[in-house]
């Protein structure tokens, strides 16, 4: 129970990061660079402080492909994986609506922001791929104090880089959708995202196989 | 006394920092979302080397609810606790005086600056908790070492992701008030602020107990 | 073989790092300076992850003239060296691909941006110089824990303050001739960089054995 | 002489960084804000690798208070002070020299800067006890291998919340008077700042003994 309660928390803390600085960001500045500078530090101060003092208690998935990456790796079993992805696309849900009450509005509203095209998917699928990339390789070299530095460094990177912005989780594009703010995703265009993820979690799970194979 | 020197010059540092780097932001540009990344990498920077240095000292809490969350834990005596919280507060004083003088305002100036509503309360509440939580999850987990960095991390998190821009302080609150700028508060606002922060902090207190019960 | 592919890998996400969050950047904002800001956060966060994760692997060069010094210093025989020359190139290339790709634009579009003059190919040499001395130091005191964080500062902090916004890499320079955006350089200018870059890490290796010789 | 190299190399390198970002930031953008966020991270971003290299050779002064207060504590004796502090501030007019150079500006052209009041100095005052009660408490702690990343933490929190934009650093403020930029100090401003640079070492080095004292 203390694992579905860090994944619980861990997700909806990072939402309502990245929801709520999203929304300050664009009220305070007009320049959607100085917004997107916000929206990204803010998210990677969260981010590490989030997978250092929750990665004990559940390993700090807070994202229903890393934790897909370990059944596939039979790291997890089915049931804890089911129970793992509900915990943290309830946590995202509760972490949008937390973002919309600090902010004074309405505690859901879908987001009407249209993101689609096939050169974010692509953004997606690298986002994506580099994440798992990421993880798997510092498991791999026996480097998990790294983790937390690495994961938020390489989403800070994302952010900019990547067409997208680098959502890379489907709980978080999920719990995205409840905001109608600067972070926000329409519904309508989760799925593609999320198939795009789940794609580029496949794609950086073979990566790291070609560099830890044994020959 | 070294101790209460420590969390004397400590606090009045880091509200000279704060206030400070909310007077030059303020100065230097009309964009209120550069003066807020200016404001918060002053904070981040400065934090991380005051709780680095005068940790070993006082344990550098700069902070009447930490110091209150561990009167309840039972790790100081009453009377340590309202020596700390008289130095913190003296020294949040300072602070803003110190911040004055560097820029050529009256020593005292009391804010005007008005910010109230139960939306930046609920935004002290969370960057409280999360505040209490972290501290005491990296006790717990024994990695005392990280307290600064992550600490830092986190109030450079929240300056961004809540409402209030994170105050999550009752001496930095009333230090706060003492400087009519940027980072100012109005003295008539600082009651509430405290009230949500000290709420604030018995979750985080709640939270940590959930995570490290025995069951 | 596993070498290759980390530096073909390498260098193509660094070079999609490098030049998709240039494209990001000129879309989101007016002002220069904050799109240097976006490119250079970009940066440092993603090289400091990549240098970290395929150290272990090729040693995490992705730049000829690293490689080229430790030919130099018979560290990597010829044959290596022209394998680690041709990977880092193709990689350097497939990322201004799939940049382009990202952002929608033609897969490869050269850039137009003229970048010349006596002060910027100082520039290059001053930031290839210092890469390369960073570097050896930390090798010679045997601190190569360090190399992926001392590295990624030095580069950022170069950005700023070399008029070239350095370069200081041969395989970075010929791929960001295939975007034209914010971060190309015309391919016309690209031999001077080189060439630049050339002679600084030959000042940087001659600086090195200053410092490390035993008198 | 390598010791003297170091020093001289390091301040000029330091400097070039200072005036050269600087430079760069006023070409970007006219938010001034933005300038001085580009000046601070590409100082801080630099100033960690400097020390954390240079720190072996020569112990990384570059700062002839810093050398003083090693006068005074008798770490160094008198011949090597001078020598260390001629070597910093020749080290320093070189890196005014050659960004400069970098920048296509005449290689020396004396700043028309003016920085005076009463308040600056009390910045100066300030930034620079800090820095100087930082080193000396990170030594008697016995954490020398934190002194890189929280010196340059705290050059980049000051040059936020000091008045002064924190020089510091007599040699680096002579320097900075070697450029009529951003960055640089009319010459005739100079002996007041470096009157207050020595008067906030003292203070520093006492608050040092403060802490430090075994009652």
């Amino acid at each position: 129970m203390k694992k579905l309660f860090g994944e619980f928390l861990g997700t909806l803390s990072l939402v309502a990061i990245v929801v709520g600085s999203g929304i300050m960001a664009a009220q305070l500045t007009q320049d959607v660079g100085v917004a997107l500078l916000i929206n990204t530090m803010s998210t990677v101060f969260g981010l590490v402080v989030l997978i250092q003092i929750i990665g004990p208690i559940s390993g700090a998935h807070f994202n229903p492909v890393v934790t897909m990456v370990e059944l596939i790796q039979q790291k997890v079993g089915f049931a804890l994986f089911i129970q793992y992805v509900v915990a943290q696309v309830l946590g995202a849900i509760c972490g949008a609506v937390l973002a919309n009450a600090m902010f004074d509005k309405p505690l859901i509203e879908m987001s009407t922001k249209l993101r689609s095209g096939g050169n974010l998917y692509l953004g997606e699928i690298v986002a994506t791929a580099g994440l798992i990339l990421i993880i798997n390789l510092l498991v791999h070299q026996e480097k998990l104090v790294l983790i937390p530095a690495m994961v938020a460094a390489w989403i800070g990177s994302a952010y900019f880089f990547t067409s997208s912005t680098s959502f890379a989780n489907p709980a978080v594009t999920i719990g995205r959708s409840f905001s109608d703010s600067f972070a926000g995703i329409s519904p309508e265009c989760v799925p593609r995202f999320i198939a795009a993820q789940i794609l580029g979690a496949l794609i950086g799970l073979g990566l790291t196989k070609v560099f830890t194979s044994d020959k």
